[in-house]
């Protein structure tokens, strides 16, 4: 990937960091680097998953999905981590498949059951992705899919892949019912961990180039060096914390493309989990062009100067002419293409914050494949790495979560916690119809 | 609706309102609810469509639909306002359709493309819809859709019905081919326009129970009342107000449900663009339990202290039982359903946030159907009137649009702008692989 931010200058935006700002953040840019380094070499958790590139092999992730390489549709069950960095790939390159991808990353009972009822179970694989083997939503749908493919009459065991940790309830699973399994890699939190199987089984699965993916985050991870000014993903991490440190604590992420829709939704778990503690941390806010310029758009170019916008332009694409229409007031669109029209507009968007002041981010590929997608994945990685060090926040953790999952397994009758009777002692006031 | 704002309370949250506080904004309430009663009764622009539960004819809708009403799939081309609405609609009672309801609010050339080869067109209706007529993103998608029934052969003058202004482009043609056509209602903003035709032709050709969505906002018009502590839809539209002038700049919409995941985009306009002008209005973020507590609770629980959380509570739903497992670390979840999971995360999840202080407002349904949908879209619009008028902005206007509109125009060759000037004459600052 490329990054341009001239529109997040002084000179073109408030909030807007100076050149001469960056230059003295390029300072901790080095440190930062050093600390990254070091992580990455003594493979310490987390720093772990930016060595990914080189630790994926690709062929036993091939071997693992090959019984089911023919399935029409492929249900992986997961949830956060496990579910959003697949997803974003195979949604991506969804047009280069015929396999059927499809995330339960939810409990809702209506949702899934509409699921399993339209599916063809006979023809469907299971990816059931949990590091524990516990996490409640995952094992609970798995549980529900399982039972569907029984009442089916459809051996789950002939079309179960599961990835997993070392130990666990689902590592026993998998050697009880000698299922194929890959591990979740050591020391690669979920949100961190689209490079690894946990990520590429899906691809795999609907037959995308894994090679090209790895090598795409390969390249960049070549950029990583001492310098936001010769490295993309530390020019992002770093002009975003800066832009955050000056009052931008919105980050907007508006891809100019329907099949990055996903990637929006992985980055904003990926910013939120790890740089959202100790009081700090942007908000990430999934935006796409050119839909949410009929949307987003008036506040983010008129509202509180509180934003930051990174557009990500998709480069190259199949493009479609728009017919020739006799109508006067519409005959300037019957001359271009649909692609002409969205590049404008993008452009057009992008403008329209500068001339308003409004600080952003241009990031750019060069097409939707699985190189430029690795790169994309990887970039951002680095990047959030990056700001978690400029922040000085544990970049790794999330124990913000721990609570509310202890209140869910005591409401449902899993063990004596405190949190759970917190739950019943509510403040309620309520105003009802 | 009904609207619990318990855990807004200064007693429980920092940011929050104290009953005090709210006390005296009531007042302050009570004035803007005279505004928008002499709105109301003047039919002036934007206040108008408050009255839209009297002023529509569900009979006229179903009879311009009549011609399609056997469709199997229906495009709907549209954007913003033109779409949203009608999306929200059909997507959350998608399950009691045999219509697949299809959206073209993008321009991106490989997407509309994958649509349009993948639809049978023969049983393929058209939902055109714009005001102006002119939306270039909707008239280009509608030119490349009609040449594309063309090409397939089919006559797309016998699929296709217009909603659209008095006058215009879209007018013009529908009289031209003497196809069904309504009317999108005068002094009705296209974010407000779910009530009206604009929101109610998809929901009928897929079949919906159109009464039953008109008397559901009929129902909550009937509360709006002088006071917030009577009124739910001006209870979420106060609180969120005070919040934001106490530090919550952002709101995060949080359906628990996946059938309102695209209620929660809808929102996410109607609060963006009218409220988000002059500096001012809060920054709406869409998220969706359970699954984002696996993604953004890390951040909500633990971030900076500028966010209000709003969820939202289906109600009732057709649950389905977790079936019986033999691994002892989940046995607790044999003796629940997927209803009750998903209803222990949601109150674990919010009293997670009030246990770290901060606020959040609970809406509660009675179950995702016509009558409760068009209460919540009623109920948030209204909200959303009441929020304008304690702000002071225009609610009903997105002048900062304009620009990006006029920039487009003119790189595309459709006139002189100097805004298409200003694209060219970028700042950058790039950062290359």
């Amino acid at each position: 990937m490329n990054v341009d931010i001239g529109n997040a200058l002084a000179s073109v935006a408030s909030p807007g960091v100076s050149r001469e700002s960056l230059e003295r953040l390029d300072d901790q840019v080095a440190d930062a680097h050093e600390r990254i380094e070091t992580g990455m070499a003594n493979a310490e958790h987390g720093y772990e998953a930016l060595n990914l590139p080189q630790r994926t092999d690709p062929d036993e992730i091939r071997r693992a999905v090959e019984p089911v390489a023919d399935a029409d549709a492929l249900l992986t069950v997961g949830i956060g981590g496990s579910a959003l960095g697949a997803a974003t790939i195979t949604e991506a390159l969804a047009d280069e498949s015929d396999t059927e991808a499809i995330y339960l990353d939810n409990v809702d009972p209506e949702w899934i059951t509409a699921h399993l009822e339209r599916l063809p179970l006979e023809n469907t694989a299971i990816n059931v992705v949990s590091r524990s083997g516990t996490t409640a939503e995952t094992l609970a749908n798995f549980l529900v899919v399982r039972d569907a493919f029984e009442s089916a009459g459809v051996d789950w065991t002939e079309r179960t892949i599961v990835t997993t940790g070392e130990s666990g309830p689902l590592r026993d699973l998998s050697e009880r019912h000698d299922l194929p399994s890959l591990k979740v890699p050591d020391g690669v939190p979920g949100r961190f961990s689209a490079l690894s199987a946990v990520g590429m089984v899906a691809a795999a699965v609907c037959g995308h180039d894994l090679e090209a993916f790895l090598s795409g985050a390969a390249a960049e991870a070549e950029t990583l060096t001492g310098s936001l000014f010769d490295c993309p993903a530390y020019a992002y991490g770093a002009t975003t914390y800066a832009l955050d440190q000056r009052g931008a604590g919105v980050n907007a992420m508006v891809p100019y493309a329907e099949s990055l829709e996903t990637y929006a939704e992985w980055f904003a778990q990926l910013w939120a989990e790890s740089l959202g503690k100790d009081d700090l941390g942007q908000t990430p806010v999934r935006a796409l062009g050119v839909t949410d310029q009929h949307s987003q758009l008036q506040l983010y170019r008129a509202g509180p100067r509180d934003k930051l916008v990174t557009f990500v332009s998709p480069g190259s694409f199949d493009d479609r002419p728009i017919p020739e229409t006799d109508v006067e007031a519409l005959s300037y669109l019957g001359d271009s293409t649909l692609g002409e029209l969205l590049e404008a507009e993008f452009e057009a968007t992008e403008a329209s914050l500068a001339a308003a002041g409004r600080p952003n981010v241009r990031i750019e590929l060069d097409g939707v494949d699985e190189y430029e997608l690795g790169g994309l994945l990887y970039g951002m990685e680095a990047a959030t790495v990056l700001a978690g060090e400029l922040y000085g926040v544990n970049t790794f953790e999330q124990p913000a979560v721990e609570w509310a999952k202890k209140a869910t397994r005591g409401l449902l009758g899993g063990g004596d916690f405190e949190e759970a009777e917190a739950v019943a002692e509510k403040t309620e006031l309520r105003i009802e119809r």
